[in-house]
């Protein structure tokens, strides 16, 4: 019997690394999608997703947006620094790349379409609902209208957001369950040599381990 | 008084050209946004957006979408063949490239939002409705839900099809009307030196201009 196939948006981050090995799990055929958006921890996020990718063998593709400028984000504009701090804090809205989300998800829509891939899915989980709009339920269900208008009587994909609901500590869990390779994801907002310790994504990177009882396997600088 | 900014999705065809010279005479500083998506008539298609940004004395950016791939469509593939006929024939739907509306649109939202444009605007017009889903009124009013969650807190501007219920034969009026300039536009899907006249695109334009009783300013090969 032919596999199933699903398409992931892929940045190499905890989340997206569990999110490949659910559908590995799951007897999925993995089609993985990175995107250089100009972000500032591009190269070691990048990075990481071709170790995760390679450690399972995937498909993989490096999107290339950087000709697209998203000016005043701090992932995004040199001029703009990263906060440190909580990751739900208001001081992280400084983050946010206006409809990243929506971009990537509809690239992924598209050629999971043409690739007449079963499922198309995104690893946001419900910490990510307070800073960033993009992560919500309610934006999930109005992409799927979008998608479900725009490729009518074309190949339509299920699209699948299976993290939405639960925790960064429960992803940690889940992780841990299923072999996932923790150790290869990139969360790092700064993107130095080792994960600065400091930042938004950092912070909640250690919390999940922390809270999940799991050993940490990444290496801080702070 | 600063100048109200609208971010258009611009090929440089009759719509967008249109389009551009719509905004223009409301008063409007245009962002002109183009897409190199890899669709066989890329070359001609940039070439044609230049010319009218430069005419328009515009901001114009060009966004290199090539490193994502989609097989299958006669736009972007190189072993499937453009097809002669009706744009509104069945056979046209090898042209489509699954999603490629919501994909510029997200990206032309994202940009506008991150510019803080007032409008974002899109071309599409009643005559793509027949095979082009994401062209269709209740798309555009999928992707407006879309937008509105992904940007709750942040700017969001508004999304315009002034175009959408009009044929193209209306349109060539208002570009006559608004003194658009068509004679740098271009249509045809093949790309080569001249329009090719026979083309689903190709065709739509001619009657467009026979049926408005206008001087179409276009060299057919055919």
């Amino acid at each position: 019997m032919k596999k199933r196939v699903a398409v992931l948006c892929f940045s190499g981050g905890m989340d997206s690394t569990t999110l490949a090995a659910y559908y590995r799990d799951a007897g999925y055929r993995l089609g993985l999608l990175s995107f250089d958006y100009g972000q500032r921890h591009g190269h070691r996020e990048i990075e990481a997703a071709r170790d995760v990718a390679e450690y399972y063998k995937a498909d993989h593709a490096v999107l290339d947006l950087t000709s697209i400028n998203f000016p005043g984000s701090a992932l995004t504009d040199p001029e703009v620094d990263v906060p440190d701090g909580h990751y739900a804090e208001e001081s992280m809205k400084i983050t946010v790349v206006p409809n990243r989300n929506a971009i990537m998800a509809n690239i992924a829509i598209g050629v999971a379409s043409a690739y007449k891939a079963d499922v198309v899915a995104l690893g946001i989980h419900a910490g990510d609902h307070a800073v960033y709009p993009d992560c919500r339920p309610e934006f999930v269900r109005a992409l799927r209208q979008c998608m479900v208008h725009a490729l009518k009587g074309f190949h339509t994909p299920a699209l699948e957001t299976p993290f939405i609901n639960i925790s960064k500590t429960e992803i940690a869990t889940r992780a841990a369950l299923l072999d996932a390779p923790l150790h290869l994801s990139w969360s790092c907002y700064k993107g130095g040599l080792l994960h600065c310790g400091t930042c938004g994504t950092c912070t909640e990177r250690k919390e999940a381990f922390k809270n999940a009882g799991l050993t940490d396997p990444t290496e801080y600088a702070a």
